[in-house]
């Protein structure tokens, strides 16, 4: 009892610490913050040593725990992904500025002027698991966003986190800004990560980076609203009208450009009308990458190699080189097997026909519906947003890649002179 | 048991049936929504001797139940409210249609051109305590937003409301649209609110309408998202700069408009500068409407006649003829009061002075920060939304008066031409 009682005073603490500090950040000017920003960087560029040697205990004590060697990948530090995080901040201090922005004033009948201010959310709690680099990334976002933050990573990237924590303070500190801005939990207590969860009085929101199991069991425990990035089971369908040179470009691109990010294609789809023709060169194609087709059986009859595909996998979200493969009858069996089977996140089309691409774009109900575009596109940089936080699966407040915007929210400010409702 | 599990299967059944509604809706033209509105408008006026039968048999019911003056009044059909619901179905089918809506698409550095487009959100459910209207009203902004609605009323109206539904029916069926579009849950047992509030695969985001109480029940049990609208504890501030003569009628406006709205105000803050000056003269003003003030102790060193406000009084909604009273050193003590005891709702400034006016509306993180003018504007008309289905005090997705634009959401449309990443 007394443990959880210290680690529930250990969190309200940490939060109101953070309520201050949001409002402190909230009213700094873009200047300040870009000061903090470029600041961090150079602590992090002088501090390499130091981090190298904080990730090496980090490192060491993992292998004594015997973890795998994906996660040891995730863990681990270098010259180059300490370079990535100075340069992310940097990428950061260069974009404008979300808060402060305000739109249209409309004058009302009644004479007020109304219109929306772009403010900060006011305190955002990350929980990630071992890459220690969020803790820069997410700090930074955070900043430049206007909002405080409290970090909570992987245990397992404890001495990793502290080292970049302290340079994040204390360029806050150069830019004349308080510390609290950006707490990171440092107790590995996972009771503290169920606190944060339920610290609706200080929390505003939850933004969890990680694996699907993460952010599911931190949706399901959460008082405080999450913005959620659950799985991309993303689709390629190829159309009778498509141009098949650009359709296997795009087949090949969207499942092999990388396996393992979010945006890559799992499924995909091919009308019947075309498939003796395309699916022998599509096959060829993904063979030169190794990539094992598992296909429905109207599939396997052109293509009599390869695996029949379950039920099961159309749901299944590889994030290694297997892809799904399934013939269709036309436009409307690929939307609704895309609004039965996928995850939301990306889908493609490849059409020449205007009315065929006009009516996937309407139907598909997916945070991003691309027409002759490869679906691994689908992320912050690519969508001319600077930077991202994570991908939203959810369908309120933002959708798709997670940019500042989606770190903050309006407010109305009306105007009048004396006006009274009568 | 069973009884659980047949309330349960009753629920998805309506899920599923609003899921292809929603398909359906998601894609009807503007001028098949609009004829819908309409003829459900004229169904309701054609209808009304049986609505307002269906009404008696409610209000009998509820009387042999002794229910209180204010909720039988709330359960009240009459002619003038028949013709407000037909009204509001005109004044929605006059409004621009949210769906569709493509914003500006930029060219990236790729030659991807990404843009996003306005869509419904799927299907909205709405819990309502007694007012019948309700049904008209939820039903309207759904359908106008393209989403489908799933509508459980207070069992006290159930005659009523199912009397409305059935209009609502048969104006979707005169514009050819189908009737799973709205759904009222007929089943008076409480067991489905717990259904539908649990029911991620069907529902897209919850509405409740109705007190603090409900609200509160609904956000702490549900897995669905909720646009919540809890309390309204707004403030005045009158600083020391202000016109006396604007303070005076913004005072008194904001309190006595109308008690039991929102955006009332609970709260006056006065600048002790001109305390001597002002609070005799706001003290005459509110007598005149009978409203009590309850001050704090220099206010009622002021104005010995008054009762001295506790510490509750300072975070209590009245909704009725009761102002709390307390003097303040300046802006910086105002923004702190509000930010401690307010409810992020609606807050006025009234001054002339510009650079404390620009201060309060950065500082106050309030859905509406008012400059010189009356906190009870705060509502989706007077903001040009055209209509509201409630004022949310939430900082996610959507902040302020709710109109159509709230029960939408973006997607990212991205267009190439046979695009790859490399």
């Amino acid at each position: 009892m007394t443990d959880i009682n210290q680690i529930a005073d250990l969190v309200a603490k940490i939060g109101r610490q953070a309520r201050l500090g949001a409002r402190d950040i909230a009213n700094a000017n873009p200047a300040s913050k870009n000061k903090a920003l470029r600041m961090i960087a150079e602590h992090l560029q002088k501090a390499a040593p130091a981090l190298l040697a904080a990730n090496a205990a980090d490192l060491e004590a993992a292998r004594s725990n015997s973890i795998s060697d994906a996660l040891y990948d995730r863990l681990e530090l270098n010259d180059a992904r300490i370079e990535s995080m100075i340069k992310g901040l940097h990428q950061i201090a260069e974009l404008p500025d979300p808060v402060g922005l305000l739109g249209e004033q409309k004058m009302q009948p009644s004479g007020l002027q109304i219109g929306k201010m772009r403010v900060p959310l006011g305190v955002i709690g990350i929980i990630y698991e071992s890459r220690p680099n969020v803790t820069a990334d997410a700090a930074g976002l955070c900043i430049k966003s206007g909002n405080a933050a409290i970090l909570r990573g992987g245990s397992e990237a404890i001495r990793s986190n502290q080292a970049i924590a302290e340079c994040v303070q204390a360029g806050l500190q150069d830019a004349g800004l308080p510390s609290n801005v950006v707490q990171l939990i440092e107790t590995t207590d996972r009771a503290a990560v169920g606190e944060l969860l339920r610290a609706t009085e200080y929390v505003d929101v939850i933004v969890p980076r990680g694996g699907k199991g993460l952010v599911k069991r931190i949706a399901d425990d959460a008082r405080v609203p999450v913005i959620k990035h659950l799985e991309g089971v993303c689709h390629v369908y190829v159309d009778a009208d498509a141009d098949q040179e650009k359709a296997l470009a795009i087949s090949v691109n969207s499942k092999t450009y990388r396996y393992g990010i979010c945006g890559a294609a799992e499924t995909l789809l091919v009308d019947e009308a075309i498939a003796a023709e395309f699916l022998p060169r599509v096959n060829q194609a993904l063979g030169e990458y190794q990539v094992e087709l598992r296909g429905c059986e109207k599939a396997c009859a052109l293509l009599p190699h390869i695996t029949r595909a379950t039920e099961e996998d159309w749901y299944t979200e590889y994030l290694a080189p297997v892809l799904s493969l399934r013939l269709v009858d036309g436009v409307h069996q690929a939307i609704e097997h895309i609004g039965r089977y996928g995850s939301h996140h990306t889908d493609a089309i490849v059409t020449e026909n205007l009315s065929t691409a006009r009516l996937f774009q309407r139907s598909v109900d997916s945070s991003s519906v691309m027409l002759n575009a490869a679906t691994c596109f689908a992320d912050g940089f690519q969508y001319g947003l600077g930077a991202e936080i994570g991908i939203s699966t959810d369908k309120l407040h933002v959708r798709g890649p997670v940019g500042l915007e989606g770190l903050t929210t309006e407010k109305y400010l009306v105007t009048g002179d004396g006006t009274i409702r009568s």
